[in-house]
């Protein structure tokens, strides 16, 4: 009878929930086990004590739960005493088969419950952990944050699996950043995932190679960023718009052509290679462009590079 | 006797601008000349056009002026007219070559007043222009921005060369977006401006990448795009950390390790040799980060990879 509405009766307080802890109806808070305490798994299992949760942790090396453990979590001495001391299982480690060989002999223990993976992998992986979860409710997650950033706004998690249990612990997830759903395909957020973080490195990248450039010239790289973050700020409008022409089929040139970028990328190529720094990077930018203006794409605007990306070009 | 405080008066407010026109003190509004009417000197001249600045045009190709024309700009029928016209002559060409055939010749009619060159070039380009601007104030600059978002605040442009030219023009230039001035070294706009151009072909790249990744699996590069503009927004934040460690010398993995990195890199690339797209993108930004934790950086977090394009790795 959970959440059954009161009739009759005045507004129920009494359960109202304190600020910082977990939403409290006539439930006790979900039971949360965290599975794996590199510098993840460790701000994810904070985050679960913080909101009120009740959480036992697991790791491989126990040194790296002591900490956790005086600031109020269960210790569990083994994973299949960590899997049944919770309802909602989170596991992150390093990588699948890590969570093959530390999971996948407690089939039993799960049964019932909810796993959840937010290791990172590929979306075959998911599909199959999912297929291997016969007896209980899988989740694969992708966390679009660093361990600083869990429970603050800005971070954000991806989800794709069992829509039942997504939404049962909907509430609970929300815990660590905005929780995203794209639905049954297990594989669909370790796609998102590497898609995401892709457009992390090429930026990343961007900027190491600009911040080496600068570099040169004397520059410091605090100086730089804060014209780069001004800057991708814009780029994010030419993102959405270069998405609308993607979906479109169409790249009409109608900020800047192709071959005004390729002209501006040679500069980058002889500015590199004038401060002494590395040119493959922005060389490649270049040669990707070409690919683009010689497969016909001239006067095509930048959105006309994904036919490269998509082995069209 | 500009600006002079009014003394034992009422306020004068006879000359207080009326929004969107020029700021009109005792002067009357600077004259501009605009040569290049290509897609960003339209938009340039558009501009000094709609915030009241007499403005003249001149195109190579003259049928690019009609428009300009109708709306209120004089057009010279020589480049050396346009440069008569104005105090403050801008240029805005293909290239430096374009600058110099165009310009190069009117060395005399420039004498006196101010050249702005918003033509992208490099630094050693900027360098030479400025030491052949002898007779007349030389600003290098560089727009960050498509002739779209030209006077809208989010427009950028960088300035570098003359400081007192820059002083004297700064509120016409602002017309134009927020106007960055960096100092007397001609070459830095134009080195700065190749820097963060690289950093939206970075992320541009990347998200292309990522949306040919998404469309094989039937995702819309616009279901993406809103998930890539929020991831970088989180990005910036990476940007200014990371920018604080380069300045320090050290490469802390704070939040992920290289090599954590690099296990999810070889994920994007067999997702996309799975969906059959470009695996030549991730691959290489795999290598980079092999090349940093070969050379020693393992441990380290992202910033680390500057030492390889720094060539140091
Ligand atoms: N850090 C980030 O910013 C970030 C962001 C988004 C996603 N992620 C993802 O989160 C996951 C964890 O990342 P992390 O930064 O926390 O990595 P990490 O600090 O290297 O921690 C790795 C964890 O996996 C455990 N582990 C590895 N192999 C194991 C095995 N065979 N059996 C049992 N345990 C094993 C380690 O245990 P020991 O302590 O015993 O070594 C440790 O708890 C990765 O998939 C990563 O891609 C990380
Ligand atoms: N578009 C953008 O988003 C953007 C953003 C930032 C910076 N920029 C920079 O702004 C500059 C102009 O870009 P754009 O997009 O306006 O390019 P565009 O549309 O291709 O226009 C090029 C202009 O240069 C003129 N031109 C070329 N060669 C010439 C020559 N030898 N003599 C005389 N005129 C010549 C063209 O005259 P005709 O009309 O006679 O061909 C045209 O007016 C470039 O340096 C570009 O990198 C552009």
């Amino acid at each position: 009878m959970n959440n059954a509405p009161a009739t009759n009766t005045a507004p129920v307080t009494k359960n109202a929930p304190a600020a910082n802890t977990a939403p409290v109806t006539d439930d006790a808070p979900v039971t949360v086990t965290v599975i794996g305490l590199g510098l993840m798994g460790q701000a994810l299992a904070t985050a679960f004590l913080k909101a009120g949760h009740p959480t036992t942790v697991w790791n491989r090396t126990p040194a790296k739960a002591e900490d956790l453990a005086a600031r109020g979590a269960a210790v569990a001495p083994t994973v299949g005493e960590a899997v049944l001391a919770s309802s909602l299982i989170v596991v992150c480690l390093s990588d699948s088969a890590a969570v093959h060989d530390t999971v996948g002999p407690h089939r039993a223990e799960l049964a019932g419950r909810t796993l959840v993976n937010l290791t990172s992998g590929t979306s075959d992986e998911a599909r199959e952990t999912a297929a291997w979860a016969t007896d209980f409710a899988y989740l694969d997650g992708a966390i679009m944050a660093i361990p600083e950033v869990i429970s603050r706004p800005e971070a954000f998690l991806l989800f794709s699996g069992a829509p039942e249990a997504f939404e049962r612990h909907e509430e609970t997830l929300k815990t660590l950043g905005n929780a995203v759903f794209f639905g049954e395909d297990p594989g669909l957020a370790s796609l998102y995932d590497v898609a995401l973080l892709g457009v992390m490195w090429g930026t990343l990248n961007a900027f190491l190679h600009g911040a080496a450039l600068l570099g040169a010239a004397k520059v410091d790289a605090s100086a730089f960023a804060p014209f780069a973050n001004q800057w991708l700020s814009s780029v994010t409008g030419f993102v959405s718009a270069y998405a609308e022409q993607i979906d479109r089929g169409a790249y009409p040139a109608e900020d800047a052509a192709l071959e005004t970028h390729l002209a501006t990328m040679k500069y980058l190529v002889r500015e590199s290679a004038a401060a002494g720094i590395d040119t493959d990077w922005p060389a490649r930018i270049q040669a990707l462009a070409e690919r683009a203006i010689e497969a016909g794409h001239t006067g095509a605007g930048y959105a006309g590079l994904i036919e490269v990306f998509r082995g069209q070009a």
